[in-house]
């Protein structure tokens, strides 16, 4: 694969699973969305598909590792290690695209929600008070960006990201074994979707399931930079845990794997 | 593939996609369904095995585009544009017959959601205020024909409609990559109907995703058709955007793939 | 396939078919069920993976129609009607002992529901006035057993048996068409469970889809046979329906078929 | 296969199992958690794609049996019967330590839903009769870990468990079969995940489905290890039987298989 092969397939590939992710969990939260309220069910089930579209698109381009997690697994494994800066920076070019389109998708739903009245509506909200309260509200629509913890503690939460991501990775490294041995890596794009389901519902409670230091760090980025009235703060003091504990849990399941099944 | 196998095939897919799609809406929307209120999640996995039954049935015949903006994109990346009307004839044909037919199997639910009284029940509502009411009720059961937004706003609907649209054709398209590549192609039917299922989870919430002209004219013309009592209109001033959104949304998907794929 | 191996696999695979589709039915209608109340998703799911398991198991031995109407289909398409007997034979057997096996997995929770007391509890409801009571509840119990109307109308009830049915089998027709073609046939469980997910969410709403003779008649013997209390009458009235219905459908998916794809 | 291979993929395997299907009893039971009241439906769904995530996983190493029951009854119909203690071994240490990182990865949330104070908190919860109340919802935190019956019979209970096993271990002994014949067998591991939803969901509702003498013993013997404040008794009066009924439910399976399909 050529480099611009790699980036440009991390780019789309990452683009669609933030558009989807993140769609999934604007549809959900939104006023004025016809999935609002739909239940974790929902989110978890919108986030392996959106990694089942988008790992099937890019694949063909750049292998679909759309995880900054996965390329440092991927080349402690097998090497590689001077593609490692091209799938980082598709990646999170990729996400910061792919919460754009989420804005772009939603724009009548987010101006409704932040500020009690729609798009086509006239001034509406704009008393001091009303503004507080959305304030205090803001963090359902971080958390259409990025993830938060629901118990704010360091070490506790880098641990949760840390065990979610060694079993996704551990999955995605193992899918090469199975390839040879029984066929089953022809499934590749839907088993990996479906192993996002399961820590979705499984290990998704405490922190949101970053699991990918890209989804968290790039829509976090787009929610700085967009102008969303009464966004409230981007939270950038956690910022740096679904950043490295998926780095970390990466890390680990590779040497789990160069250990046990190599 | 001769043109009648196309044609065939496209109206026999494309009812089916309608019949279940529809049918699901119906379920959930209708007094004296068993699945009334199930929920989005119903309607989004309800919509996606729609498509994988269709596509699956009808492949055969036509290969199953069962979407003018797939059969618009087909034509941007490979040619055969003399094809192209006998799809569009053939959906919009399967998708009015489709209609039709959640008319025939919820036929006593229509009828008890819109006079408050049971099939085989009395005259029961007759009176004005209550005819009225029902009214204003009626877009629920247009809802189960045709999509309709949340927030009324063209440019923002077309926009959303666009990129739904995009990330389905763009999936449909690098099918052929993965079929060669890695066997993936031979899931064909079930990547694409897990790939509706992710549209409808993430980017359903403000139009209802059409993402298909058929799927939306189609049935609106049936409503529009139909003897259903209070039924209210059938919104024609919207009805352009789920028609031009997606085919909008199939050529930038053409347009992406032949820059990036080809 | 000798006779044999076709009636014991139809008896198997129609049982395991039974024992969980019936079973999804007791789990969210029983009282002391840990799934009580889990929705229509949860029935059309379990009905889905009910037909998976029970394909999958059975295939080996008889080619998993379990479905008198999905074996009318194949003999109308492919002849060897003297085998027909023998998978109807198999399939209503299997059937039986599968609504027995619910009963004997749920045996607390009948017991719970239709007395008011738990298995290990004493006398307590013995008064007529609750008894009468109960007795107009023992809908659902049939409910655990066999499909029933929202609106009862012969001719309406009729028809949603039917087009459920050929949605059904015509997938199932096809499949041997896709597996040639492209290798998609090698998924027919999976495809086909999904399938049955489908009519259910979609077209499940007015008569509960028993798209299958032996899936209503056989447990609803069963029905009519079990020592359980209270448990109200076997609503005979409506049994043929969803025999007569399936059956007609199954016919008129082979039509469409010998038409359209042979 | 070496023996330490069986041994270190049947441990990782089980692990990942016990942690993302004990996972999703956390996320769904305790406060602070994103998950909370997700249903039945996410917990049916969330110990398949364990399943399903394990056995993809393990596979390559040991052939992920994952259940004691599966190892038995595969060594009542092939033989190997020296591996079985490995393959135990295997299991129930990968079980503990699949328990144990569920307690890791929701530490904050245990200490919140067992002291109703969040883990950053004060001293808070420290009065007896606060104390009283929460021993007596000391269950759900056991659900975390093991099952138990809504209505507590042994003869009823070891029947449901027989019953599902039998349902589980029949369907993964015909997958041999399968694989030969039509190539479904490279499907595996998915079928497998999905016979496990259906299993939940359809037989689920009296005891909480075992079918896994490991998945049910390990995780019980963490809870009345772990320091878990509040955390009430271990049931050890039930923990029989969900060991004995799927070991017999897997010697059943192996019967009718051998008698059978054989």
């Amino acid at each position: 694969m050529s480099s611009s092969d790699i980036f440009i397939g991390e780019t789309i590939g990452t683009a669609i699973l933030i558009l989807l992710g993140g769609g999934v969990c604007a549809a959900v939260t939104l006023k004025a969305s016809k999935a609002r309220n739909a239940g974790w069910l929902a989110i978890a089930f919108g986030w392996g598909f959106a990694v089942l579209t988008a790992v099937y698109t890019s694949a063909p381009l750049s292998g679909a590792h759309l995880n900054p997690a996965v390329t440092l697994a991927l080349a402690l494994k097998d090497g590689g290690w001077s593609d490692v800066p091209v799938y980082w920076g598709g990646q999170l070019l990729g996400a910061m695209i792919g919460a754009t389109l989420v804005w772009v998708a939603y724009y009548g739903q987010f101006h409704a929600h932040l500020t009690d009245s729609e798009i086509v509506g006239g001034p509406g909200a704009q008393d001091t008070k009303a503004a507080e309260a959305r304030e205090a509200q803001a963090g359902p629509v971080l958390g259409i960006f990025s993830t938060g913890p629901e118990i704010r503690h360091a070490v506790m939460n880098l641990a949760t990201e840390v065990i979610g991501t060694v079993v996704l990775v551990l999955a995605v490294l193992t899918q090469g074994l199975n390839d040879q041995g029984n066929g089953l890596g022809t499934l590749g794009a839907l088993i990996t979707a479906l192993v996002v389901v399961a820590v979705g519902l499984s290990l998704g409670g405490p922190t949101g399931y970053a699991i990918n230091p890209a989804r968290d760090l790039g829509p976090r980025i787009v929610h700085a930079l967009l102008p969303l009235p009464n966004k409230g703060g981007s939270d950038w003091s956690y910022a740096w845990i679904p950043v490295v504990g998926p780095l970390i849990g990466g890390a680990v399941a590779a040497g789990i794997y160069n250990v046990a099944f190599a």
